[in-house]
């Protein structure tokens, strides 16, 4: 790279997720093993925090500090969901040359591998010399190329373990349990409900996933069915379910409230989880059914990670720093998997992986379009890592003696 | 006691807890101990397994396999709401006479408390020499005269690390949070949000519990007050709170379901979070307000315990079985707190904790009726045990040099 050099600024992008700070930590200490990199800077609330010039100093942080805010839950550096207009884009590189930025790394999701790539573009543009890398993160797993995103793996864990929990409290008092999860357009996180089925009739019995039409009639049939076999349903729900003509079953009932790049609402509301309930109540007669939307937690609660995910995630802000120093490219870095389980890293173009985002494959998803197939969990099951161990009560029946 | 021994059954009511299956295993491995105790038999789904006479056998359980049931969340022996009428009274005392059940051992909350007193009460006027001991379990800690409850310091830990990262996300994307907590009459779990508070300005920032009547304009007023101050604001509020007049804020919203014991459904449905996240919408500009329903995760989500609430649960069914055996009276297991952190157990007539529940002492509650003291803190600190560790980003700030 021209130049000989410089600052590293380091940022995160988007929601936040439960290993986003193991990345931020992995850019920062291999940022300071490379002499290239003269100082480490972090900006505040992503790109806005650029804008506004509000930059901290990352160069000196003990790293026995740093360790513990890996471990902490959502973005320590703070989030934004600002687009990248031209002129937000323009002022980044003035705040950059200014500052000698020379590495720009971006944790985020693909809206932050689209600001990756449009922020490349025009340095390229004014001849001033940026690498910019996308360190990918998600809940939804729906980053393309990559075999599965950090921060999937320990939200598919707190998924996985609220359904065992959720399926043993559903057999406990019966009834039927519609529990709703993150995923706008991609199942993946929904289908992580299934992970913690050990025994035939444990639950989640059902599993709907955007990627797949979903149908009042069927839906209150499907959970009929399962009803009358077992005398109760727990049922795992995305969140961004759309009918077949693609529009959001939550839509009508979020006010329709959008983001900074356009999206409906979805997640803070309790919603659809309600008119699913309605639904099964207005054409059953079955007495105890709930709802739960599974709401932030997923992707914050402090206290449930997955170790591959943690691993994989401090890996991804290394790589990224190591691919900035030695490739003369810019890119994102993404995870290829080569064993069983194994994995490598690789650096694919940004606008491999900017804007759009990919969903659960044909695969993963049963004919029915009600519940995920065993590819799908022999994908999932290193991801989300060993699970709370749970048993059931295995005693011999007692021989009636009033009503033998 | 007349009758030199027999049988115990132990049978599980209500709603499940992490540690509910603690209590059983304590009271099956410790009524194993005692010659007088002949066999130990479960009732599958509370007192409605013992109506129809759906027993099994514990006797001969493997320990170890026991063991692994100790530790999974929800009632192993599952559950009921089913109300003890005196046909259902009559028809328990049938069973236990049967099977020459002599100890009757009911985990449950304030109802099956209530179950316990009526059974104990038919069994002395028909002559029956039978023992009934009530093992206290909610996550609610609205059981009279114990210290506090099993259960609740599970469900308390759940709470407080779920609002730890749920003020962590809404830090990083700033904007209004609601959290809504489970707890009918009492404040203690949605009290519990504030135990993973470390910084001045960590939320939840308000606490709104049913002790207290709720007004929308001091809601409204009090998060406009923090988001102006912080930017941001994180509210934990109980799905009981209540107006003026007592009535329930959420009963409007849900359609009214009552279970069998009369109580109108608050738990497993998003209503009153969507309905206090309109109230701020409408009479605010925040352009981000979102609410979660935190639901059934707080009972039974796989894989967050308390210690001291695992082995206090453990304790009161080994408890429950020695007064069993050694006090001639029923009564219900209670808590005495001796030191900071000590407890002993002691046993209480069953109709001192039956029927009615207790709620949260006012020194427990600030005087503008938004927040918990430091006194509750105190209290439900070692409940709840330590909670998942998290750090801030402590880094010097970068001075300006464009808008220097």
């Amino acid at each position: 790279m021209e130049g000989g050099g410089g600052k590293a600024l380091v940022a995160q992008g988007g929601g936040p997720t439960a290993v986003i700070n193991q990345s931020l930590v992995g850019v920062v200490l291999e940022a300071r093993k490379h002499a290239q990199i003269t100082g480490v800077y972090g900006a505040v609330h992503g790109i806005h925090g650029i804008v506004e010039e509000h930059l901290v100093d990352l160069s000196d942080l003990d790293a026995g500090e740093l360790e513990l805010v890996a471990s902490t839950p959502a973005s320590a550096l703070l989030s934004t969901r600002m687009k990248p207009t031209p002129e937000v884009c323009a002022r980044i590189l003035e705040v950059c040359r200014a500052h000698d930025v020379r590495y720009f790394f971006y944790i985020g999701g693909n809206d932050s591998a689209d600001t990756c790539r449009i922020v490349q573009e025009e340095a390229e543009k004014t001849g001033y010399a940026l690498r910019v890398l996308h360190v990918p993160k998600t809940v939804d797993n729906d980053l393309k190329v990559t075999d599965h995103c950090p921060g999937y793996g320990s939200a598919a864990k707190f998924v996985a373990q609220a359904f065992m929990g959720a399926n043993l409290d559903n057999r406990s008092l019966n009834g039927v349990y519609i529990g709703i999860v993150m995923g706008r357009h991609a199942g993946f996180l929904t289908a992580a409900a299934a992970l913690g089925r050990n025994l035939p009739d444990d639950g989640p019995h059902l599993v709907y996933v955007p990627e797949r039409a979903f149908r009042q009639d069927q839906f209150v049939s499907d959970v009929t069915s399962v009803y009358e076999k077992l005398g109760r349903c727990v049922v795992a729900v995305s969140e961004g379910i759309v009918d077949a003509d693609g529009t959001p079953i939550a839509e009508q009932f979020t006010g329709g409230e959008k983001d900074a790049h356009g999206n409906v609402q979805l997640s803070g509301t309790g919603a659809l989880g309600d008119l699913l309930s309605i639904w099964v109540r207005s054409a059953t007669d079955i007495g105890r059914v709930r709802a739960d939307t599974l709401g932030y937690l997923q992707r914050s609660f402090a206290g449930c990670v997955s170790e591959v995910d943690q691993a994989e995630a401090r890996r991804v802000g290394e790589k990224a720093v190591q691919y900035a120093v030695s490739e003369d490219r810019p890119g994102s870095v993404a995870i290829r998997r080569v064993g069983d389980y194994a994995v490598e890293y690789f650096l694919t173009p940004l606008d491999t992986v900017a804007r759009e985002s990919t969903s659960m494959p044909d695969e993963f998803i049963n004919d029915a379009g009600n519940d995920v197939t065993e590819a799908f969990l022999n994908y999932a099951r290193p991801l989300a890592g060993p699970l709370y161990p749970v048993a059931r009560l295995n005693a011999p029946a007692v021989k009636k003696i009033l009503d033998a």
